[in-house]
């Protein structure tokens, strides 16, 4: 196979990076996976040797070196196309014997064109954080949240899995309501629900208290599970449609017509009660959206990178990716 | 003056540590201020120097020695009466000429006893972090919340610099209300609004975003004054209210009946909006209970101390303290 005909779709993001080996019509021919990929949370030369690592694999996976590659995408958060980061990943990769084009692009536009060809659009995108974009001619014209788990981030999993914490601590300190949350997260994170200390509380509290400051904020992501395996309790269904309603007031402030609407990441991506609630709080808006759900931006990423080859990204090259990256992974 | 006959009382705060020389009487010869006195958030050994300093302080201004003092009671957050903490504030009072004897109080049941000599009744204290106690037979029976910025402090100065920040984000991103605190904050920080960058955002959401992440997390209490200069925007007005409604529900959550209500710290120390909410969000629970304000533990500090030194901590004395403290510092 020739050397311009063969690109790689990397789509880096907080948990993993994988990396899709497509031919100019979206053929997948390899696909690989690695760790964390996304430069702010994993670091820059985390993240960039994950990127190689990631390549190499869906490479090796179709038999072919890095040499025969012509254009690498990496679609990754906060990654301009100059910089630290930048130079750090071009300078991996050229060491590794890559001898083509590296372009930089976001990991929401990733997602974006995991569910459309189309070149404008909107996706919302909730994972450990969450952003909503307007795509117009192939570039996000307008972002809405996507600001952190400190200050935004509405609606993401850490939202969800931070309220999952609050709720529990809430109802053990005897200031909310009692839920099954409580129960979930003690049996979660192995402490026993106990008797009562001098000041009146309980060492469940005292102990998870200590566990929840013991480990960096981001982590309280790892709990929005929770939330949704309960969702049939009263405090864990009404965190989940908060939740949705946050995704859509975020999706609202960039919405200024009808188009493909691609949803994504673990909050959004199946069906459930954070979907319903979204899709209920944009109303009549919702009407004029073709709603497309996706697990990840790893299409879009392959997508992009054909693109990028020059080559057309029409919606029988999404599919025939789409439908290829799926009998491999 | 008597060596049996001197106590000092320390009131030692996550921003300032207090020291108050009284006689058994209840009158102030000395007070003493000296840095962070928390030993959780200042760390142990910088706590247990505040705590010197400020004792140092204290008796220099009346014009005798450590020796002289009997009892040192150092009210401190999380400072437990054995552990390293205790051992090392003891230590160092020893190696500073201390012969007498050192006692840990709850800076929560100095802040109490600021306000009433009433050995059983209640407290709400929100300056960084917010906390609610019932207090039987001088101690502390039940607590409601006090579980840091990440978890709770719901009503504390974090929970609203923290919403100032936010509101201030979620308008200059389009997806809020339009509010004063966005123009108050950006001034503050020094940043200059201005025009808009590729994705349609504002320049200033960007740097404000970079320059809160770069602060810790605990410092957006920082931004709580902000509300309360603007109090008359309808955003900074509707933070102040739910503040003051979430320091209500704590003291719901360990009130039992009618009692002496101390209310204390920064957020609380001064009528204003938060204290409206709080008051109002009572209903007719305020009625049995007689609401004082103080400013901090320093006065119940000194009480604390008349108490562990034998003597009785009447009414009378804690008039006497209020007074004199008032009148040296």
């Amino acid at each position: 196979m020739g050397h311009d005909m063969l690109m790689v779709g990397v789509d880096g993001g907080g948990t993993g990076t994988r990396a899709v080996l497509t031919t100019p019509d979206g053929r997948c021919l390899g696909y690989g996976v690695a760790g964390r990929g996304n430069p702010i949370s994993a670091g820059v030369e985390s993240a960039a040797a994950a990127v190689l690592t990631a390549v190499r694999s869906a490479t090796a996976s179709a038999g072919c070196r890095l040499s025969d590659v012509s254009v690498i995408v990496a679609a990754q958060a906060g990654q301009p196309a100059s910089g630290e980061g930048a130079d750090s990943l071009r300078d991996l990769l050229r060491s590794a014997g890559f001898g083509g084009t590296v372009r930089f692009e976001s990991d929401l536009l990733a997602t974006y064109f995991s569910g459309t060809a189309d070149d404008s659009g909107y996706a919302v995108v909730s994972g450990t954080g969450a952003c909503a974009i307007r795509v117009v001619g192939g570039r996000i014209v307008a972002t809405a949240d996507g600001l952190g788990w400190l200050l935004g981030d509405r609606g993401s999993g850490f939202w969800i899995g931070q309220r999952v914490a609050k709720a529990a601590i809430r109802d053990l300190d005897g200031a909310g309501r009692s839920t099954a949350l409580t129960r979930d997260l003690l049996e979660h994170l192995d402490i026993a629900p106990e008797a009562r200390r001098g000041d009146g509380r309980p060492r469940a509290l005292e102990q998870l208290v200590g566990v929840l400051y013991g480990m960096p904020p981001i982590e309280l992501a790892s709990f929005a599970p929770l939330a949704f395996r309960s969702a049939d309790d009263p405090v864990a269904s009404g965190i989940l449609r908060r939740a949705g309603e946050h995704l859509a007031d975020s999706l609202s402030a960039v919405l200024v017509g009808p188009g493909p609407l691609v949803v994504g990441g673990g909050v959004l991506f199946r069906p459930g009660p954070v979907r319903e609630a979204f899709v209920r709080r944009l109303g009549d808006a919702a009407a004029g959206l073709e709603l497309r759900a996706v697990e990840d931006g790893a299409v879009g990423a392959g997508l992009l990178a054909v693109r990028a080859g020059g080559h057309p990204a029409t919606t029988a090259t999404l599919d025939r990716l789409a439908g290829t990256v799926a009998r491999v992974r």
